[in-house]
């Protein structure tokens, strides 16, 4: 007892066309012209549609302590946002304070998430500390976790920030695990420097934001970890590149060939600039995040590194807090130090929505407006992440023998984005306004649907952990 | 009543899984697991084999003239390689002499083509002058012919060649026209130049060949051409690159990303290199062909530009001549001056075959060497030709409503290449020694089996000329 | 009996110091402190001045023929430009018609030169055709005539135009001969193309002009002529480099390091930018020359190749025409056609004034706001050019043993460049309204003050031809 | 009373020509034709010599302690080897300890240096360390101590090297003080790590010494520092450039053109290679130095840079030490743990000889050869360091007004290298048995003969410290 996806257009990385896609149990079994329906099987009618793998947004952050407050969606709400957004795979990050085990801070993500997910997810595990526990525990974490990817961050000293001796020790081992290493490619020590002296001058508001980390500081960390990754021939992605700078290293990388070098860049940076940093009432809080917003140069820039492959996959950098009670944060620093964000950047929560608005904005501005080809889009936005990170074939393509995760996507639609209607327990919306011409209409996980028209409705808890394997960063 | 093929492991551009392949006429009507047969259904075991799409060549010329000799595959032994070798498309080139009709040359092209081909094939229009008649043909060859190629050579002025006035007036029609300009990239007039002096400095060997078309003259052709083509934000494909020099100015073009810029290299480039000219007993004369091959360090930058998408697409270039009566050509000009290729290495006749060994080689020494990802060789091989000149979906892929070519292909034989087995009809290969280890077993075009275990079963005259549409060129 | 000019301060492209500079008749004698002034001796002082090597503008087209009218400024206007602007020698280009000698046209210049030259002068010969006659001139042009450069222009096919073929053959006939090429590099083809179907569109105003050159074509042909080069590992001197695509290609070619390839700029392409085309009331005309203006982000990257070497000369492209009369030209082609510029951009004469105001505004925008060092000022004003050409040590520096072409120029100066005042015979200036932070106030050839204080007392045919070796071709 | 030279060819940066030379005390006063000797003029005979200024060597360490050895020229032999070598300043390094003030290390080389140094000289100072004295310290070491350069290591952490935090605020702090950052380039991590694990293999030989800094740890340090400067529109100077991936950087900053970037390489770069390491006997420790020797294609990279300007200058890293009794060091760590150089590659006192070479190694293979002019030569070992740090026009150059630091030159002369006959008090010359066809016969400093003919006149303690002031670093 099966059920049939009956007259819609298939469209993967590579192909579109026109056929029947038959589920049994988790598995997508046929794609064929007319598939016939035996005794007992349902049939949907996807006349009209599109028949997309489920979204794979390869970068997410639910239900993230910062400094006292959490980010506000988790992993309930995030996936509510994934599944009508089209998306039916989240990556969030386990991220161990330093001195922590990585294998416990995975035990701590998988209580948040599990009986909360209403889709599947995975997590990158990030490496805060380098010891001889953490040395110990990457391949572990590969071997007995599923989890081959390992996040650093070159910025954020004393909290997940690694010096260089640290980066350059978690490439070589994670190298030798099979793994891979993500990269938050920003110059910490310059943010900091630049960042304390801007507030030493009284330049709090959300503009210094962006100006503390300027593109050269974004550009220096991708070419400083390529190089290193050049040393192992090793492999490296490159999260949420923004600016100019830093594509032009991941090119240069790209055609030395020493190393596999992929980039990723987030929806956000194709639509939003600098400049909403400067709105009156300090509403450019909103769109505080890290990269910052770029001017709109980098954009432009962005969207032709998307069709000459220097940027592989989009993902969102999903972290939404709300703009009245959680963007003004204030409080005490542990010595006592009172802090209040809005009168000091450094303080206001980073991230914003987007694991809903992916898909949609990304049709709409990129496939719609011409910009990219269907595949690429369905490349960029569901499968390549799958393949980089050991997810593939099982996820983020519709083949035979893979989840049937699946969405059906109305291809001429019109609609508005607002928090009005997200899903995003957040009070606002940085995509509000933003007409859409393409969304999800049903969503299968695993077989099942879990969103239709609106509605949720896989339950919480549903969604499952996915173990990955080594030795998965494809050339793509 | 259909065919359905068992066990095997289908591998396209994007995907690899395990199914069955359900043909029913000329078309895949459905991959699933199990698929079950039916009455008067035939079942074709492919368990341990991989089923890909067949082979695209974008890249041959058959029964080309060439100076009073013609080159010795024609339409029937040359699909036969095709088929024999997992090659399922041929893409000739219809040549013109300066000042004929391209429609006209296209009528001789198939009269060549039709009553021999035992697999499918197109040609793309050689544009080799420009005048009114030129002008109003290139949208008919589109609309009225089907073919949405349009070939172009910087060298060979007097023949075929283009001076930039003409190069630039294709580029604008053939842009207008929804087509695309395919370059044959190395500066002639350097080519000319350079070989007419060396001749009369008594430098008639093969390796002044090489000589006499430095990788500089192919590096300025190749931004030349990009230049113009970004003035135009048209589509160009540049055909057998060889050379670092112009590696760089396709991705600097692609990087500038004003154009859509696209590079196709062939196989004996990876494999070839430019010391063979210098064979003795004039041996060299074997390896002649334009460009020429080239020192080793410029395969190995193609095996990079594989990988990082500066290169997508692998042809052949196949036009072989027996070494024995053709490659040492003698005779005399129009004018009466007589000629002689052993002592005149501009008499020899340029090229050998490819067509067969193309995706054994690259399977082999790509795939499984571990350069490439058996999804990279399809694509590169099988399906982004058929994207970019406008044959996908039909050809090109494993997909529901694309034509039944497949290829059932042995991933783990034992071999050797040799002129003794191989199905040329010229009396030497250049891979000649060469071990590989993947081939072909049976391969179909159309849904029928016109290949099994080294006996060619399609009859001459089976294939068919494939129609092509305009805009095709893809982000790929 | 000679002459001290006292109190000044030298500047060199290398050095800048107090001293006193002697004169003992054409030559520069000694540069000391204090020197002692014997009987005879006439002292000039120069306190509050810097003493600066005599201008060379490399690139000047005097009383040259356009369709039938003369550019405004011959060998007397011009070179009296040249003193009241602190040039001493200016090289004008021979250009012989297709199927003329050089060897003649040189007589011809020679003879429009000679008795109305106030300053110094030589010629660059144009290579305008290539056959028998030509080969066997280059290397008597070298040696009979002291003229090492060769100018070849990639546009203007049928007139001045050499196709590739051609242009190879110079390259290789100049490497032979000790001499360097000079290259108008735009791509003549496309300009014509762009242009033809503009003018059909009734595209007919002077932003036209622009738009049919575009950057790419001028990055093209730039890239081809350095690949060129690089094949016989020759010298290449790009002319007036206006576009960031030709840098590029510049920068790439110094940086493979196979070929001497040198970078000229024009002041105009500093300052003028591509919108004065769309000025009012046919405005646009008067700044109509090729290659033509540009957006500003070329000027600003004109700027950093400047201080990177990039660019290593700055000349000026002079060649004056009246904005009544001669930029509305109007008359009957020789098939009987009437043209009109006013209608027709391709009939606007090309060029403008700069001569006078090279220097000055070079100082004024670059030296005073502090974008180039004193010295780079003088390398790339007066002393590289030599160096390149072969005019120096005789010209172009201050140093013992040089010409005594000499300048004083009053580094703190305020003014106002304007038609009223200017030497030019043309009657408008491109500079009108900048204003001018330095200046020459006296200026010297072979040791007798030609100018002085806006009075130029040099008298015509006092300039003299400058014989030039081969082999010159500096790393500078 | 003065002195002249007379009969010599003078060449400086920018200029060569046939001139007399006076001096009066410590200044050239003049430079003329036939300078006239007055009563009590001493006139030294030049003819047939070539007239250079005393070579400004940018990058030696005299009487450097290492792990309680002590290089083996101290300001005495180090500026005998200069001045026998045609060098008459040197500028060396003072190098605090973490924790010292870098006030009391200028104290500490001043005493070093003064009773001893018979040629000018003066130090970077080297910032180790970042705190508030540090801070305060920069400006008064430009105004009080006349240093405007600031060395900062990237390598060497827990002795001299710095973090990004403290090399980005000393890249501010030394902007502001109107000084230039000096970078030793290596990633002091990525080496530390290679070279502990490498030890772990047993890998102690010379040749590890090599591998464990690979060109991307120089290319990645250097394009790090080169972004850092960019942010604040500073001045950076890249000392020891050995590597392709090193020069790629320098040339990227300089196209972008946002900061002011130089290059500096040192003689022995372009001369000896990293299979030197795996000479038998542990010869190989010999060339132990750092940045290491690298393979044969980083030297000729260093030619065409010379002539394309992404390197300047030429220092050589002078830091000698006995092959017998310091090279093969052993000792004792002060936590007891017992080393052996010849056992442990880290432990080999790093440097060799170079001040006495430098001038006749790169005129021999350079000017000689035709690889370089010799203007060209003069700047990058004479002018352009004195430009860089301040101390032109005083130094660097033969001008009115300089310092009287004057070398004869024979241009033509036969030798050979070695370390029977060299200055330096090491046991060994990395250059035996090189022939050299250029050499200092007279060397002059501040107007006095300090050497001739193999003969070191001037005595210890003649030689000057020399103040320089800030805001120096040219456009060169």
């Amino acid at each position: 007892m099966g059920t049939i996806i009956k007259g819609g257009r298939v469209v993967t990385a590579s192909d579109s066309f026109e056929a029947d896609v038959r589920i049994d149990g988790e598995k997508i079994t046929a794609i064929g012209k007319n598939l016939e329906a035996g005794n007992g099987d349902e049939t949907i009618d996807a006349n009209g549609r599109w028949i997309i793998p489920g979204g794979i947004d390869p970068h997410v952050h639910l239900e993230l302590p910062f400094m006292g407050t959490i980010s506000k969606d988790d992993f309930d709400t995030g996936t509510q946002c994934a599944l009508a957004g089209g998306t039916t795979t989240l990556i969030d990050f386990a991220i161990p304070p330093k001195g922590e085990s990585m294998l416990k801070i995975i035990d701590d993500w998988d209580a948040k998430a599990k009986d909360k997910a209403r889709c599947d997810y995975t997590y990158h595990a990030a490496v805060t500390d380098w010891n001889d526990q953490i040395a110990e525990e990457i391949p572990r974490v590969v071997k007995e976790r599923g989890i081959n990817s390992f996040k650093i961050f070159l910025a954020y000293y004393g909290v997940f920030g690694l010096n260089d001796d640290e980066a350059f020790r978690v490439v070589r081992a994670v190298k030798e695990a099979g793994g891979i290493v993500l990269v938050h490619a920003v110059n910490g020590n310059v943010l900091t420097a630049m960042a304390t002296e801007m507030i030493a001058n009284g330049q709090g508001e959300p503009i210094y934001h962006a100006l503390s980390q300027p593109p050269e500081a974004e550009g220096e960390a991708t070419g400083r970890i390529i190089r290193f990754t050049e040393i192992e021939n090793g492999s490296v992605y490159i999260v949420h590149t923004t600016a100019i700078d830093a594509l032009e290293e991941i090119n240069a990388g790209r055609q030395r060939g020493k190393a596999t070098v992929l980039g990723e860049t987030c929806t956000q940076y194709f639509f939003l600039n600098q400049d909403l940093y400067e709105l009156p009432n300090w509403e450019g809080a909103k769109y505080v995040l890290s990269p910052p917003l770029r001017p709109k140069e980098h954009s432009e820039a962005l969207w032709k590194a998307l069709n000459n492959h220097t940027i592989e996959t989009i993902g969102t950098d999903h972290c939404s807090f709300d703009y009245n009670g959680q963007k003004n944060l204030k409080g005490t620093l542990p010595d006592g130090t009172p802090f209040d964000a809005t009168k000091d950047f450094r303080f206001i929560p980073n991230g914003f929505n987007g694991i809903e608005e992916r898909l949609m904005m990304m049709y709409t501005y990129g496939v719609k407006d011409g910009r990219i080809s269907p595949e690429r889009w369905v490349a960029t936005c569901c499968t390549n992440a799958a393949k980089v990170f050991g997810l593939w074939p099982r996820k983020g393509t519709i083949a035979v023998g893979s989840d049937a995760d699946i969405v059906l996507w109305d291809p001429d639609c019109s609609g508005t984005i607002s928090a009005k209607t997200h899903k995003s327990a957040a009070d606002y919306n940085v995509y509000e306004g933003y007409e859409i011409r393409g969304r999800a209409t049903t969503t299968f996980v695993r077989g099942k649907v879990a969103y239709r028209d609106g509605e949720v409705l896989a339950e919480p808890g549903s969604g499952r952990f996915l173990k990955r394997g080594p030795f998965s960063a494809h050339s793509i």
